[in-house]
């Protein structure tokens, strides 16, 4: 069964969490975002479903994955049910629940970082409130980027399998989506994230294993891994790394 | 077995959905919040948790459930876990991740309904933050709040079954919570949810058939449901609902 993967052309997004999975198992999978609208691909294929008034089970938003007769909406969702098919989550219950909470913790995660750029609103503009992003940001590297960053760590160390990963011996998408939100931390804080991963080697040491899969390395070197950009969740704005 | 709930005592909170699923199935379970400090409960048992260095898989934050030897967290992770135990989910695995689905997107929500009176950082008083919290609310009863009703009612309308509930033909634990998402918006914002809840019968309809279950009635009737206040993640702030 080959997977169509529905999300916003021309920002890594949501969606990259699920490609940075798909990719790791070298699945074969349809990116809509990168197909043509002329070929069925891009915006008005998402729209389809949306707002399609037959659709029996809407997604809210994107990212959603079409896999057969199944529409899965929620990255932290479409994850879990990738994750046994993929060989990228453990096999007991337990690990399994356990790695999906994980995976909530950073959807959790990611909605913050979002947020210190819009935290009046996903409809206004940043321009539209930056002295609220200022402030929020200001609270979210002093206090919350640390305290999200030291729980991982902790977790990581705990991990009794040793890791390389956060979860049992084998590499999961958990892992794939911390390295991913490392690199976007880079990106839109470069002075505080190396400031505060310098506390956790261990995540540093996960971030370099995951971006030296051999898959991973084929992905990003392939042009179709769209270059982090200010239109989406990780931006850089200097302004706010102070 | 029985389980053992760990949130913070004094507001319903996250917590109050995984309760409402507990309560509505009959189960027996140990509210940690209601049993005194002097007998091994309240704030410092879920430090145990939070803070303990011999944790091998510690929850981010409550509230989470101790279940055997297992500790899961995030409110959407327990309720999956909970689902089939309590005849609250529906049996096959493209429902089962529907519902999920469909809770997720409810976690998401409660984070924009929280954050409508916390802008700026969930670590500085709604004091600090008044204007941004006005700007944040207004955009959020302008267009967001509008826009999760209006998918929500939609989606129990396309629900092949029929309903009462959102997914199949029974009450799920997405029910309870949608239903608990209703009564907080009409305590926080009672002017704009009864306004936009005009368009939304079916919404009005499942929360009415929710409190109206007899296992509901009896628990919202026993003094141990702790009343909504402005601690909680639903605040009446007069001057938010304008």
């Amino acid at each position: 069964m080959i997977c169509e993967l529905y999300y916003w052309p021309g920002i890594q997004g949501r969606g990259e969490f699920v490609r940075l999975a798909l990719e790791d198992a070298g699945a074969e999978y349809v990116d809509i975002a990168l197909v043509p609208e002329a070929e069925g691909g891009g915006v008005p294929a998402l729209e389809r479903f949306l707002e399609g008034e037959n659709v029996e089970r809407p997604p809210f938003a994107p990212p959603f994955l079409r896999a057969g007769r199944q529409l899965i909406g929620q990255t932290a969702n479409i994850l879990l049910f990738l994750g046994g098919r993929l060989r990228l989550a453990p096999r007991d219950a337990a690990s399994k629940l356990w790695t999906h909470q994980l995976q909530l913790t950073i959807s959790d995660f990611i909605i913050e970082i979002h947020d210190t750029h819009h935290p009046l609103g996903g409809d206004l503009y940043y321009e539209e409130q930056k002295p609220a992003a200022k402030r929020r940001t200001k609270e979210f590297l002093a206090n919350r980027l640390q305290k999200v960053l030291g729980y991982f760590e902790r977790v990581v160390q705990r991990n009794p399998a040793g890791g390389p990963g956060i979860v049992g011996t084998r590499i999961t998408y958990v892992d794939l989506s911390m390295a991913q939100v490392i690199a976007g931390l880079r990106y839109a804080f470069p002075l505080f994230s190396r400031k505060l991963l310098r506390a956790c080697p261990r995540l540093r040491a996960l971030h370099d294993e995951v971006f030296a899969r051999s898959r991973i390395k084929r992905y990003v070197a392939s042009g179709r891994r769209v270059a982090l950009n200010n239109d989406d969740i990780f931006r850089r704005y200097p302004e706010l790394d102070e």
